[in-house]
């Protein structure tokens, strides 16, 4: 049979514990699990591509059949220049569902050699998000085990830089 | 490699269009399927648990990696004994999606081994269920292309007879 | 221009406030109105479907181009046979939403030439519901506003008979 | 300052964690919590009003300043009876609320002095419904958790009577 | 019979096939359409007001009576002033669902003379939004089909002088 | 027994009639109601916080124990250090509902002795918020009834000198 990997991909601003437990997840379901930084010019993002790259990399030693890139441009042409034919999101809450939706059905209209694998968030994460991670942080509020340790010590140096 | 397989559970009364649609994505992904349709003794079912079972299987013959059985008492016990790990399932709706969350998370909490799969169904399929599909055919509705050819035969001949 | 002619199809049992309201906008919409009571066999009704439709005769007086109808059968037939083109339905909550969603594309499948269009229910009524109406009344609980004055003396009448 | 007192109904058919969640918060927030368990004559319940209540007094032994009553009727006249202004409700999922929200706009419009608070369920036990513990427990599933004790010992021993 | 007229308001920044199937079966319920393009000097379009009407007029040729305008201010003083009763809304999503009841509602408080009446939007175009061809097109994605000719060659051309 | 005191926060830029009807609500429920508004430095608010609170205090006379401040910071920051236990929120809608739900467990991680309590807005202010408010001021509609008088005039003013 052959090798079948998917890709995870996202923003990461930063990674946070609800990520990584899906990507735990999907590495036990997938033979390589590929995990791929948007890059979104649009946004001003908290950490540089390179850092959340990083960040990902720092946080998932423990996986073996896990990778991280970064990208641009389409999902769809990102996945056919790398013969992948598998998306992974988290679903965390309904306006996630609807959104993912749109965007599962109109990926698959663009290329109907892909797929997109919806894997329910841990209820003991379903409340964090990269965004209520910045915010909390941003206030000095405790993070601890909302991020991974790599991302809780590099919010902190962050913040102190910033504040 | 170890190889990867899932169990697709439902009623699959009868098996539809829609559902057809995701065993075959679902066949995709996995190395084998085993679609599964529950004993359920409250409900009075319009086909026996026999002819759904039947009525899968000449449904899923171009389908080599998926195999059909049926299953009495709680899911996560099937999966245990069968050496089972992943879960299937369907997503049309908003309340489809709350109603898997909360079973999704209960499945997880009596098996940590246990992990649930979500596919969207296909969009020309998001109104099909079984229930609408017995209610128009009752009525003598046109039922082309929302059940596969054998699910059709077999419900035109049930209600001749019924009514 | 040909007139435009539309159903509002609903099981009545009994006639709310809330139905009214969408009637008297719809009446305003469109040339006609027909009000259609379904026939559903398989549900114990509290009115039959006469009283169901004579509680809306006598409810509906006030509007010129309504008429009241009973219909038995699939709504695309009713439809086809009597050259209507358009369903009215009324909205009031998330869950109607999607199976509203699900049905009127089903009909537009089973029937291209029909569509439906749905109004929204008026706010003071969106918590108003046929079988809240029924529980309400069967206690004994004050009623007046959530149904037409003819419906609210006939609950009276039913659950004196019934208690 | 009066004391403040809330009523939270419902059926405990049987109560779970989850229940006892809310009214151990519910018990920090009001005077006094009323536990009341609604005699709903049309369903088949598996416990009896009587061993409901019981089991209810027998999982709240902890908490002081709640009681546990039985009530028939409509909930705004029991409220009324006795001198009740508040009603606790709990919210798991996108269908309570829509539910939930109906009921309490009909309660105020029938007695404009209550008022409806609600708490959010706390994520362990979102999962947890009485029928799914209910259909848990009949199939011997592994209910530990999921219920208080005494609930605990009880389904296992209904289900042994029934198996 | 008086001629019923409907406004179909928007931002149409481009116009898609989403919403001109909305116009064409708006045209079949009304008398007359009026299209009309918003004035919206809070966000940056990537069309000016005259390239999105210039751009629905191209794309409703085929409509004898629909008619594009475009207006700045309140809504409902615009329907005032040109003795409009109804506004359409297409519905595609829950998120959709809820802004448009908010809207609908405030509208019908300013003026008790409007009504809205809601079309869903046709299952082939659920996913398609003006934002989702905007970001699409500005990747050179593949837009055939999920907009009208002339806005699938504006969109090209837009793209090739900003790249 | 203590008194129970409750915080409402938020941005009230301007406040509601919805938000009056909630603070009105919730005095009757606590001892004490503190009406908090939020610094919150990224958005460009129309009032400031200065006149945010002002217009508070005027619409909040008829009430003997509410108090009204402004905050900036972690929301758990802030009850801690006030000896606070309880947070007020209305929810008006789905969305609500989501967001609210997070924010409720995140807080309640952040500390265990905090607990929220939601009120459903009245549904004669669910389709009011403080943009709506905003835009229909902006553009000379009539607000009267959607804001307390205090800040009717106070919108009035402002458009003009912007206008």
């Amino acid at each position: 049979m052959a090798p079948k990997n998917a890709l995870y991909p996202g923003s990461f601003d930063p990674v946070t514990s609800g990520h990584i437990n899906i990507i735990e997840r999907g590495a036990q379901l997938f033979d390589e699990v590929v995990v791929a930084v948007a890059v979104n010019s649009a946004k001003k993002p908290l950490f540089t591509i390179e850092e959340r790259v990083d960040l990902l990399k720092a946080s998932l030693t423990h996986l073996t059949n896990v990778k991280v890139v970064s990208f641009d441009g389409l999902l769809v042409d990102y996945l056919k220049n790398n013969d992948l034919h598998f998306v992974i999101r988290g679903l965390r809450a309904i306006s996630d569902f609807e959104y993912e939706f749109q965007i599962a059905h109109l990926n698959k209209r663009l290329d109907k050699e892909m797929d997109t694998v919806f894997m329910m968030t841990s209820e003991e994460y379903f409340y964090v998000s990269s965004s209520i991670v910045r915010e909390l942080a941003s206030f000095g509020g405790d993070i601890h085990g909302l991020v991974p340790r790599p991302v809780e010590e590099a919010l902190i140096k962050k913040f102190k830089k910033i504040g």
